[in-house]
């Protein structure tokens, strides 16, 4: 464990680093609008909340912070979002001294579908797509602000430069204090949007294949196809779901036309996941679309990406898992491929430990408050996931809460990419077993 | 599959013929004090909830139902009780034509710490320890409540045989429509009712061992160390975590004095993984005693037992699973043995079915109710792990709630045992592998 413990450190203290020199940044005077002073728990929630792109507020971003306060916050998620990306890659350069630690990177870790040649490449590919993909998105959204809503080009291009920004890295930070409910009937802001979180969400490894591999499906790794066969099946049930939950809810979806209706249900399930943007308030949900919210939030996005949550991979393991034993097979199959035992063994520890730190995080904060348990749920499942969609109760937290969503948001960043690395570096061959026995299950 | 879901079939249409049969007498007018009519849905809901050993309510046990009925409800949970311990066994019995299963259950299935020779001396033990066990509880708590509590003979008597009937078999129904709350402060009551509980709920491959090999605990199975040790972590944590919870509450422990706060919270450590008996108010318990009580139910007891839940050597397996991939062990270990790989695949199997069931129930229930989000979950894994504890929610339940509740109840009993069967015998190998892939995990 020595050698791999390093690098997962130096990435938890990156993290950390960047947290810090955020939360002192937003004490200066120049991060609110009349230079006035910030309590430290507000700056470092909303430090820890930027850096692990969650989106979590305890004030309103577009009114409490000044010009430089914003652009602090852009900076960090963008810092954050960016470091996430490539800190897999990292992690992997960084213990490739061994050559049997190499070799196992190269078949295990995220460059496995990548090779240890191009990690630099990969770099520049983070860089361009994200710069590109910004750019372009940021344009698009300015232009229709300006045109479409009649605002100056400035603040056009200011605002559509940081919704993108935010969307991108699945930030989920606003200007406006109620998110994108201004435009909750309008294609041509969510769209873009929508394209944004699923690409800045859907993990490098499955960019890199579809660029490389694009003409040729059949070729792409596993990772790739489990993550888009997943992201599909969570996209199209998360909004039927949505669609028969909200259907009748006067405070939602009921006064919208049909197609508002079914943007709106399409925006709540790609959002869901961990961008946590919302065009409808959350708070007037149904209880059964909060409760989707907790799977989907859990869930989050593609491994090595900007989304957060366990990932869509881990349960689609999971899920492969138990089809292969219901169907009596030994092997966990898919797309004509084995899934290798100790993948499956890292799965089921990163959903546990995820589950154990959500179950924990509640406990503390039913002690600690006296909000309904449900949307207690929903705000820990949400820092964990880095979603920041809320109910409503993070800014009345007492302190104690806040902290404890703040170690959340870390944990459920920070804590499951090194945990997933150290788990993959970590495995070493015992030099004699046990003899087997089999307890019984059920 | 098709050798082997017969059996299957026949546990769970045995159990379906109970209560068809108890639905049928629970109508009859002699069920009732005065004769009146019984709604169907009222006399099926108990029938199910005595077949299965839960002990959800739709209506007072003691003042509804004559008693005849009585008689039959005590009868159904016996049935109940006796057919779930024995069924495993009989399982076994009925598929052991080709000697290759044959072969497989000795090692696999529950009969495999007992031998397959002695299946009739286990039958014959079951009888034994339940008969035994009952009568010695019975006797003892009718004779506290006739010298006690000044009650007749018969009175004393009547409510001793079911109480303890109920106990042995983790049922939780009793004759008083607060349970045993009138007994809170009396340990010569609740004491005799744990000892019940946990002989009943710990599982006869357990009792098994602990008989034939009591001077020898090294040779006990690895199935009856971790049943054993798992017990004996959660009932210790779930005590000292309702002394944490419940200390303050004016409406629980705090009242009490010191003696009284102890057996207080050991007998809600000890009822609430599925004997389901209340000594004080589950509905004024904290939230976080709530979601205590989700955990201990969703784990239940041991397996082949009376108790329900995914069972605690399943969580077991997990646990170890966890604590092997942390510390980068390939095998999963305990007591020098280690845990076969298909057990681990049916513990993750068991308890991945386990959780989807709850989670459709919770958002079947939020659909058709309106009750709180945790008061739904706490009646939910109530059901499923048939422990019968309730927040009051039942008896108000619309009855297409009630039917999700009797599913669940039916499901969580003879699905998991009959599931757990069907993974075990279900195994084959394939012809041939696929090639092996890593996918990305976390
Ligand atoms: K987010
Ligand atoms: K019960």
């Amino acid at each position: 464990m020595n050698v791999i413990s390093h690098p997962s450190r130096t990435v938890a203290l990156g993290f950390m680093l960047a947290i810090f020199a955020g939360t002192l940044l937003l004490m200066l005077p120049w991060a609110r609008p009349a230079g006035q002073d910030t309590p430290l728990i507000v700056a470092f929630f909303t430090a820890v909340s930027a850096v692990c792109v969650t989106g979590l507020v305890v004030v309103d971003t577009g009114t409490y912070w000044s010009s430089f306060g914003q652009w602090t916050i852009m900076g960090l998620f963008q810092l954050g979002g960016f470091g996430m990306m490539t800190a897999a890659t990292l992690l992997g350069l960084m213990v490739n001294r061994s050559p049997r630690l190499r070799t196992r990177l190269i078949t295990q870790a995220e460059t496995r579908s990548l090779g240890l040649g191009d990690v630099t490449s990969v770099a520049k590919l983070v860089f361009v797509v994200t710069v590109f993909c910004q750019l372009l998105i940021a344009t698009f959204l300015a232009l229709r602000l300006r045109f479409g809503y009649d605002l100056g080009w400035y603040e056009a291009g200011w605002s559509g430069l940081f919704h993108a920004i935010s969307a991108f890295n699945n930030a989920g930070f606003s200007i406006h204090a109620d998110g994108l409910m201004r435009y909750a009937t309008d294609a041509l802001i969510l769209l873009p949007i929508m394209v944004a979180i699923v690409i800045g969400g859907i993990g490098f490894p499955v960019l890199h294949d579809l660029r490389h591999r694009y003409k040729d499906p059949r070729h792409w790794s596993l990772h790739t196809k489990l993550t888009l066969t997943g992201t599909l099946v969570l996209l199209v049930a998360g909004f039927l779901a949505v669609l028969l939950f909200e259907w009748d809810n006067v405070k939602t979806l009921a006064p919208f036309d049909m197609a508002d209706k079914l943007l709106n249900a399409l925006f709540i399930s790609v959002s869901a996941r961990t961008a946590g943007f919302n065009a409808v308030d959350i708070s007037v949900l149904t209880r059964e679309t909060w409760a989707l919210h907790y799977f989907l939030m859990f869930v989050g996005g593609g491994s090595a990406g900007t989304a957060g949550g366990v990932k869509v991979g881990t349960v689609a393991v999971l899920v492969l898992l138990v089809i292969a034993e219901i169907r009596g097979h030994n092997d966990t199959e898919a797309f004509g491929r084995r899934v290798g035992s100790s993948a499956q063994r890292q799965a089921i520890t990163v959903l546990t430990l995820g589950s154990i730190l959500i179950v924990l995080g509640t406990l503390v904060l039913l002690r600690v408050s006296h909000f309904p348990t449900d949307q207690v749920i929903f705000e820990v499942i949400s820092a964990f996931g880095t979603v920041g969609l809320s109910t409503g109760i993070t800014a009345d937290l007492p302190v104690s809460g806040q902290l404890v969503l703040a170690l959340l948001m870390f944990f459920g960043r920070v804590g499951t990419i090194t945990l997933a690395a150290s788990l993959v570096l970590g495995e070493r061959r015992m030099p004699y077993r046990f003899p087997e026995e089999h307890p019984i299950v059920g």
